[in-house]
């Protein structure tokens, strides 16, 4: 997704330093992310936060969570922090990050987060950019360093060449002997299991095209041997 | 998929006991199975074999290949054997299996076959029946220890729920270490990839059903640590 330059965007970021967190500061939070919450709860990252409807969503429905929306386009973060800035509900659980999701082990220490959502990413279709998918296993290793034992890994996506690729990305990962196991699939999730329905979150992306095409979801968790 | 009672079935299954081997027959044949096809090749196994469209099918589009299609059922069986003999080629390269899936290791010695092929298999929806699904880890220990290292498992299906449940049964395998992994996987192969549809061989049930929803397919190796 690419959004048009938002002219108010860079002034806006920097009166909300506190809500939407540069890359340097990122980097210096590592393994003291609690701190700039409210309360010391269990801490979930997306990453690839997008306008962030489903962050504010997720955020409001788990008070007893703190969320983490990381984003790479200016335009996009501004959107999402502003959202969530004038949300008539406070939301002391949710943070920004203005940077690279690469970077997931760069701002977090070991088993400072429990689970990593990835929603609609980007799927990079050509094979020469296969390195750049999320769900690539560098990442996966990336994801794996900053959760703890049994941490989860939550993935959505309307794009079936990359549910194709992810999933046999997921089922071969191995990194030192670790294992991503797979605890739920959802292959067409608009059309079938009405409880996984009900706390279903909808990006703007997935409201926009669930009644085009099957949207896929994973659920899995990291194990090491 | 259960057939009317074939009355000819039994007369003429016993008549062509060289075609379809039954049970007694295949266990006496451990390790050696080249001994009754006409040329010593790669053998690939087909399990529930149906009405065979899908066996005769390879059988003709790969003669370097010897085939075997296993089917529990008798009426199916004799319909599949039938149509093989009557065939307007000679499929020397062809037999049968009256028997049970379950069994694949009590017929077949370590690295006696080269492949497994599971083709729309009967989905057994019920959770208390998981054990019996042909992708359910206990049948996929007893295809391996069949298959050498790197052996192919190859699974068909358009049930949404056992593919579903089959990708994680793949994915977690992990029976002394071992590994199922992921080749490649199509989330509706009758509309993608041309390249695989030509040289795809249809079951009788996914003519029917191809038109209906996708087929999915897997395609994974087994790999020893």
């Amino acid at each position: 997704m690419r959004l048009r330059r938002k002219p108010w965007a860079v002034a806006w970021l920097a009166d909300h330093a506190d809500l939407v967190i540069t890359q340097d500061k990122a980097v210096s939070l590592k393994g003291q992310w609690q701190s700039i919450f409210a309360k010391e709860q269990p801490i979930h990252v997306e990453i690839g936060t997008g306008k962030g409807q489903f962050i504010i969503g997720m955020a409001k429905q788990y008070p007893e969570t703190n969320f983490i929306g990381m984003e790479i386009q200016e335009g996009a973060v501004a959107v999402a922090a502003r959202k969530a800035d004038e949300d008539e509900d406070a939301l002391p659980n949710l943070k920004f990050i203005y940077g690279d999701g690469a970077g997931v082990d760069t701002y977090f220490a070991a088993e400072e987060i429990s689970k990593v959502f990835l929603n609609f990413s980007d799927p990079w279709p050509k094979t020469g950019h296969e390195k750049r998918r999320l769900t690539y296993a560098s990442f996966l290793k990336s994801y794996q360093a900053v959760l703890p034992e049994a941490g989860e890994l939550e993935f959505k996506t309307d794009n079936r060449g990359l549910f194709e690729y992810s999933l046999g990305s997921f089922a071969n990962y191995g990194e030192a002997g670790a294992r991503l196991k797979t605890d739920k699939l959802w292959l067409d999730m608009h059309n079938e299991d009405p409880a996984n329905l009900e706390t279903n979150v909808e990006t703007e992306y997935e409201q926009k095209f669930k009644v085009k095409g099957p949207i896929y979801k994973f659920l899995g968790h990291f194990e090491n041997k």
